[in-house]
């Protein structure tokens, strides 16, 4: 194997499979990157793989000498990115001849200097699950990252909650559903699907693990301005996410995940109406004092004023009140929340103004956005002490 | 007591003095920030101190009635860096026929709310050091900055090094020497007053430990467009640095401070210079093979061919090898040094080439900026494992 390649290309490419080797590799191969390099289209791919998330891509470069080989990704990553700008040539050739002893070594040469890392056979490095059937769903950049923002926070990080720490995905029509909830709330985001499924492709429900992920949001942060679909392939035990050069798979949670649907309630007796931001920046206030105690916040709802009143006593610190305008309909209230839960589905909402929709003090409350994207939050409740 | 101040004035000067406010207070008063108002002068004051390390700072209000009062700090910055601009008044006049109880309570009343925090006497706050004597040396802004700058860094961060855990400060007559060591490497920078001392003061030596010094150079950072010098006012026991409405007080350090003077050569065999940044870039690039063993990078200096290589093995992770251009004086020699130490050095050194002033392979090397500010590093070579 023998190739030459711009720095900038191996350094941010490196940088993105390397997110999916482990720190502790279960097995000394896994710390590895898989690297091919094919010489007729000169194309290099990179993989990273700790036996749940997959990560690929691939790049342009001059490929002398075709081959495969697996390479340190920590050591390889933290020198080619501190690498000035320019050509690098990595090469295999010298394998057997090194005087640094046996076994595989790749020589990495940038124009300032040379480098020689001992690697392993490419035939130990295990392979990425395969796309069985050809039927993908396919949504946009955009509504893909709408999709994780508005779920991926509500995931539990507990991982003996199992199919909680993950994100449940499930295939409709025309709109792909995300769902997450750590048991004390809920979030659920509908977004479109670039092109409806045909009739005779089946509906499909998965639950993915959060950590793969955010490591996809991550990646199409970086991408979000392509106006290629994002290609879904769903099947049962795996997840494979592809576009471009890049493609993300993981190992799906098994269990069945909680019937989420009916947990919403359908009728409310109150709706207030309420600027999201200056609710959240006052929240954020408040939570300070919260912070001191039990982390609750009351919410008066004065209907007569239109006004909505946070407030906290925690009675060794001290208290704090304010007051907001707020579109009021229905009787007053007075509830309470965990103000982090209050606060973290307040920042996934997309929109300028947010509505709470509110049975009884004890009653789950939904919070949607008004307007955009179709979100639903929903919190509950927790008992005011006296 | 009753102000009324802006947000910003409270919150900026609020986060300034309460990095003196210790985390685990071994007093509840120290735990708080003593505010001052005067209503003469229309001045506000603010004080942490955790009886080794004060900050002082003061800003205009409008006092309507004068007074002192111990705040909690942290719950007090919280608050008031997350209000939104505008004024905000605080009182506490309410104190005792609050509701919440009995004891202090001070009110603070933004345009959005209203919170009431649980208050100290300022009676409990222990003084700051005062400044006993009037002569002081002045330095600039810049000129302290780049001392500290060029020293602290060499600071020892291990508590039980005692006088090593500060930066000693000579004052001669028109300059001021900084020195750290840590026994392992030292830094000295000279720096010049911008008043002479008069002939009848005293030349003086202080250890001020680092982290006082680390807040003066973060406070400092603020306020490096000034003119106005800083003062400093140097005792044994403690010292002072005041300027505008800010001062900064410290113990010092008890215990006499190594004869570094000594140990810097005055003769040396070979001399190197060398572009500083592309030195530090390729040490960078070799420390992270370096550190898969034990930090030893190894310099070679090739007088014939004009060139300086680094090298590294990591007989179990590969090795790398970089040379560069250099001028060099004297005869070809090997010598290795902890990568740390190098690279430290050369990130403080604040010139764009340095020089290395070499003798043996196991004798004191030395580093300086080709012209500039005056600054000297010693670093001790380490023996090359064959």
């Amino acid at each position: 194997m023998k190739l030459v390649c711009a720095q900038s290309d191996l350094s941010s490419n490196l940088s993105l499979v390397s997110r999916a080797v482990p720190s502790r590799p279960t097995h000394p191969v896994l710390a590895n990157v898989l690297l091919q390099a094919d010489a007729e289209t000169n194309q290099v791919s990179l993989t990273g793989f700790d036996l749940s998330l997959g990560i690929r891509t691939s790049f342009n470069a001059d490929v002398w000498q075709g081959g495969a080989i697996a390479l340190p990704a920590k050591l390889l990553v933290d020198i080619t990115s501190r690498l000035p700008e320019g050509e690098i040539t990595l090469d295999d050739e010298s394998a057997t001849d090194s005087t640094t002893g046996e076994g595989l070594i790749v020589t990495l040469t940038p124009k300032t200097g040379q480098y020689q890392l001992r690697a392993m056979g490419s035939e130990d490095f295990p392979e990425l699950p395969l796309i069985e059937d050809n039927t993908a769903i396919y949504l946009t950049a955009t509504a893909l990252i709408e999709g994780l923002r508005g779920s991926l926070f509500a995931t539990s990080g507990d991982e003996t909650k199992q199919v909680l720490t993950g994100v449940h995905l499930t295939v409709k029509q025309d709109t792909l559903e995300f769902a997450a909830t750590d048991g004390h709330r809920l979030a659920v985001v509908e977004t479109t699907n670039e092109r409806p499924l045909e009739d005779n492709e089946q509906q499909l429900e998965v639950t993915v693990p959060a950590r793969a992920l955010r490591e996809l949001e991550r990646m199409l942060a970086h991408n979000a301005a392509s106006e290629e679909p994002i290609a879904l392939y769903l099947d049962q035990g795996q997840v494979i996410f592809a576009w471009q050069n890049q493609r993300l798979s993981s190992r799906t949670l098994e269990g069945q995940y909680p019937a989420y649907r009916q947990l919403i309630p359908r009728q409310f007796e109150r709706q207030v109406t309420v600027e999201r931001r200056q609710f959240l920046s006052t929240l954020e206030r408040i939570a300070v004092l919260a912070d001191q105690k039990n982390n609750i916040v009351k919410l008066t709802i004065d209907s007569a004023a239109q006004e909505l009143t946070l407030s906290c006593e925690a009675q060794e610190m001290g208290s704090g009140r304010e007051s907001m305008t707020a579109e009021i309909a229905g009787e007053d209230i007075e509830i309470a929340f965990n103000v982090k839960y209050l606060m973290e589905g307040l920042k996934a909402l997309p929109s300028a103004e947010i509505q709470m929709h509110i049975n009884q003090n004890l009653s789950p409350v939904i919070f949607t956005p008004l307007g955009g994207l179709k979100m639903t939050y929903l919190a509950m409740p927790v008992q005011l002490r006296s």
